[in-house]
């Protein structure tokens, strides 16, 4: 079912000014000091102590397991970014460094493959015995993953040994006819996926089949593993684990966000491998109620602090928006899959959504501040301080006590090459507007440059060399849903391409040095909610290219619920000059100011005056004095 | 300072057609409805238990104690609303059944004159052990009202001797030189102060200042006593209880708002009673800071769950607002002692607010259903289902496991001429328009008669019948700031008062039969936020006499949010002549539906088209089928 594979990043280059900004910048700043946080060289919260654990699970160092159960994922997502880090460039230092940590973790390994310092430190008699809570799988999920990008990146195989043994304990204890069991935190299915693809290994398939399959079968698998804690574990609550239904019966994306889309990626990823029609099926229909129901415009998934899980359709508060970094990031480990089966504009645009707004947003422009929570409406005095705001940050903090969100920022930037490309028997698929270039094997070796200035200008041009002049293949581009007026020019000359599902075919006989351009109109769009979302009636949202806007206080004055978009409004694009945000877009209007009484309630309507208003792009608030944000404006 | 004393309720008879209908219902319905629950002879939720407690203490009854710590309450406040009936009205019955369980009270009280029956039967070791959070004193409070309301009401000492037996063993426990103390929940301090109005006993006014004037030094008693408990109890949030400074440097309301108002009352009550002018001024800062920044506009206080309690300035959401019932009665105690110091319009706005929206909100039209929780938005699709909104309930339950509301209701709506009425040295004074009749000494005894159908109408008609003609005193009439276009009539003749602060003051010599009449409009107000409330920018509010209003789904159809009042429409008010609500006032007006296209986002403007549009009395509603409620509406 598959109709395209990832590209390898080793042939990727991003050079385009904005992602290859960031890719640097995560390179150069921000893995080196998540490097210190893990190592415990730098102290943000409290120490992570998630290398010392390693050190002391391998008997290098004396002490006690210290942080969350899920600890070693942190080293696990380090290491994975890290070896994007080197496919993109090649670097001694950072090469000599992952082998440490490597080695350390061989080291921990124990004989039967077994990998966790939680439980070889802290907690050796309760291996695999609270599959719900204690993310055993789900850490070793990273690992695997790792293991993976090390090998692809390196071509060397010592973490790839270490994961492959643990991989091989975990098949030969679960699956039909062994121990039952599913994980609490989906992960270890799609990571067993990847490792199938690089191993070829039958087993690592199998048992990802059963995992995904076991999911929300009854007897409820968590609920027999309380009854053997004799019920001291609180009751499951099945939807947080996605574990109320066989996955192939779920239609509504429910519980704990990040978890489901996790499990929705690998559910995609395994009925790719192995044209599971219905499996496909249950994908799209939870990809559809998202789309329909639970998304912010942002990209955000996950409504409420309480289980950072989805809640009913069409409950989206902008104020106390949980919207993890991380969801957004599951979310294009699904989508890039969902591309995989089937190219949809709707899906592309999905992921241009998800980058260039809830995940960027995670990251603080200087690469050393990140957020967990991405709000969409932020007032100082009750974000953070509210009790029903406790979770809104009004400011990036250094670190997270669970610190997911930002080595999984860094592993996803890195490898932003597998997003924007796919490589089919005969067709070159750029589901992204990528500036730099990608090799690919279709026809021989086919090189593909790409020139854009994406998000901020609607032109990009596409430069085809083939090894063999005059091969035919086929190249499928994405024209992103945001721009307007498109015209296709081949060679200099207007065509028409072949549109369906918002990928334009273009199959020739191709040239060294042909050119596809298209030049479009980025305009501003107002976005409207529907009107089942109660928060966001009278109220629009303004969009250009993928990017969303957003008020800040410094730009406007407090309180922004004050400021109106008038509707004729003309809406100015201005490039920014100087300070944090320079080189950015900013969106400006001559709009209206109402300034209401003074008291609390009042017979006289606020009354109204010009203003002129400022919108920023919204991955780029809280860069500069903290103040009011907020993304949806009046009109 | 107190400028004027209740009216007993005996002196006063409410006949208006509104409040008399709610009190009948409270008598007949509510009032052995909540006899029979708490008698455990019907059961909604689980048993309540509370008169079986007493029965084990009372050694007439085997088993366990069962219910909340503060069971007691229950029980206590059902009597004082009981007493409050028989003043009304003589009822041989009630008076046998309120003395049945005076006897089981009598009975369980032990020697030292202490009663509480969780302590006597559930923890005997435990007494006084844990102020913060045993509610013993607020158990006791509560019974010394009802002992107090009972001897008012039938001139018979069982229930007052109990309770000055149980108030002398507090007054011997705490106090300068005695046993450090600071209870959990006020109650105990307004309590004490109405037990030493009736029986002059000046310890309970002194312990009542001590217990008021402890609450907040430094060292905090809460953490002394956690201390005591090898700090196995949490650490204590100190604002939670008002204990985060002393009560006269406390200038925001904060923490659980039923708490806050009880001590509010208290320190009004005391203020007044003993001329203390530091106490009244902190009590105006906390009143202003409600009025300016944390009340919505049905009265209610205190905007989240989480700790029922008050939140930063302007936090005011509409769809998860706490606001309980209790609350908004709590502040009725407090406004009716602010409004016995000095009479203030405002004041007497504020209670009106309280009685006519949040809590008749409180209670359904049948008396069988009470809500804890006032939202100001609902949707059956989200409240009550996504966890930020567990807590609102689209339908009023038939009994709380926590039934602190429903009892309190029927005590406030019973004694409701206390809050009518104010008696000076030469004062009467007319704080609400209540319809009835009302007995006063001032210049001798002078019987003053109401004639008035509010809230619905503006008009009302004032009688006075001095025993002594041509007796000079002073009628103070509040002018509710609802009325417009006021003209005020004496025996017919148009005639210009002397205003002051939102009252009326009609000096002169009085014959039988003077009426002083009122004529004036109740205009729809449309009310907006201060644009500091971030929900409510663009929105604005209903509200015709002192009733705020609502739209329902039943009227109109889902989502309201979908629904426009355009600046300029003419709003009708007419009668609704059958169902539920017969008899009230609906507003109706041709406004706008709004219909956005079916996607979650979309670039179209939602379409606009012709609408008739319904709202009903905010208090009313959930009485017809659920379904959406809204309050503040797009303008």
């Amino acid at each position: 079912m598959r109709t395209q594979q990832n590209v390898p990043l080793s042939a990727v280059r991003v050079e385009d000014g904005f992602w290859s900004n960031i890719q640097t910048l995560v390179r150069d700043v921000v893995l080196p000091y998540q490097a210190d946080i893990l190592e415990d060289k730098s102290v943000v919260t409290e120490k992570s102590h998630a290398v010392e654990n390693f050190r002391i699970a391998a008997r290098e160092a004396e002490g006690e397991f210290q942080g969350m159960v899920f600890q070693d994922s942190d080293v696990a997502k380090w290491l994975e970014a890290a070896s994007y880090a080197l496919a993109l460039q090649p670097d001694e230092a950072l090469n000599a460094h992952i082998d440490e940590i490597i080695r350390l973790i061989d080291k921990a390994q124990q004989a039967d493959g077994y990998v966790n310092t939680y439980f070889t430190v802290k907690a050796p008699d309760k291996k695999w015995t609270n599959l719900r809570d204690n993310h055993e799988l789900y850490c070793l999920g990273h690992m695997i993953e790792a293991g993976v990008a090390h090998t692809l990146a390196t071509n060397k195989h010592n973490l790839l040994d270490i994961v492959c043994r643990a991989a091989d304990m975990v098949c030969r204890r679960f699956g039909p006819g062994k121990t039952r069991g599913v994980p609490g935190h989906e992960e270890i299915e799609l990571a067993l996926l990847r490792l199938y693809r690089v191993t070829g290994k039958q087993d690592y398939l199998d048992t990802a089949r059963y995992f995904i399959e076991e999911r929300g079968k009854q007897p409820s698998f968590f609920e027999e593993e309380r009854a053997r804690h004799a019920y001291d574990l609180r009751a499951t609550n099945e939807e947080y684990h996605q574990s109320h239904l066989p996955v192939r019966e779920q239609t509504e994306a429910v519980g704990h966000s990040v978890r489901a889309m996790y499990l929705y990626a690998a559910m995609a990823d395994l009925s790719a491998e192995t044209g599971d029609a219905s499996l496909y099926e249950a994908c799209r229909a939870l990809l559809d109620n998202i789309l329909e129901s639970k998304m912010y415009v942002t990209g955000g998934l996950g409504s409420t602090f309480h289980g950072e899980a989805f809640t009913p359709a069409y409950d989206l508060p902008n104020d106390t928006a949980y919207a993890e970094t991380c969801a957004s990031i599951g979310m294009c480990f699904f989508a890039r899959r969902m591309l995989e089966i089937k190219p949809e504009g709707r899906v592309a645009d999905l992921l241009e959504r998800q980058l260039f707004n809830n995940i960027l947003a995670g990251i603080q422009l200087d690469g050393t501040r990140f957020f967990y929570v991405n709000p969409l409406e932020v007032i100082p005095s009750i974000s953070g301080a509210a009790p029903a705001h406790k979770h809104v940050q009004p400011q990036r903090p250094g670190w997270h006590a669970c610190a997911c969100c930002p080595p999984n920022l860094s592993r996803l930037i890195l490898s932003l090459g597998r997003y924007a490309w796919g490589s089919g028997d005969r067709t070159i698929y750029a589901h992204l507007w990528l500036g730099g270039s990608a090799q690919f094997s279709v026809a021989g070796r086919v090189d593909v440059a790409c020139e854009s200035q994406y998000p901020w200008n609607g032109a990009v041009c596409y430069t085809i060399s083939p090894a063999m002049e005059g091969a035919r293949f086929c190249l499928a581009i994405h024209l992103p849903s945001c721009c307007r007026n498109a015209y296709w020019l081949l060679n200099g000359e207007v065509f028409e391409p072949d549109m369906k599902d918002g990928y334009a075919y273009i199959d020739r006989a191709w040239h060294k040095g042909d050119t596809v351009k298209i030049i479009s109109e980025l305009p501003v769009l107002r976005l409207y909610s529907n009107l089942a979302v109660p928060r966001n009636a009278g109220l629009t949202c303004l969009q250009r290219g993928p990017v969303i806007f957003c008020l800040e206080e410094c730009d406007n004055s407090a309180p922004l619920a004050a400021l109106r978009l008038p509707p004729d409004a003309e809406i100015g694009v201005e490039k920014i000059h100087d300070g944090a945000l320079k080189g950015m877009t900013a969106l400006t209007w001559e709009g209206v100011r109402e300034i209401s009484d003074t008291g609390l309630y009042s017979e006289r309507h606020p009354i109204a005056y010009p203003a002129k208003v400022k919108a920023i792009p919204y991955f780029a608030w809280g860069n500069r004095e903290a103040g009011e944000m907020r993304v949806w404006v009046r009109e």
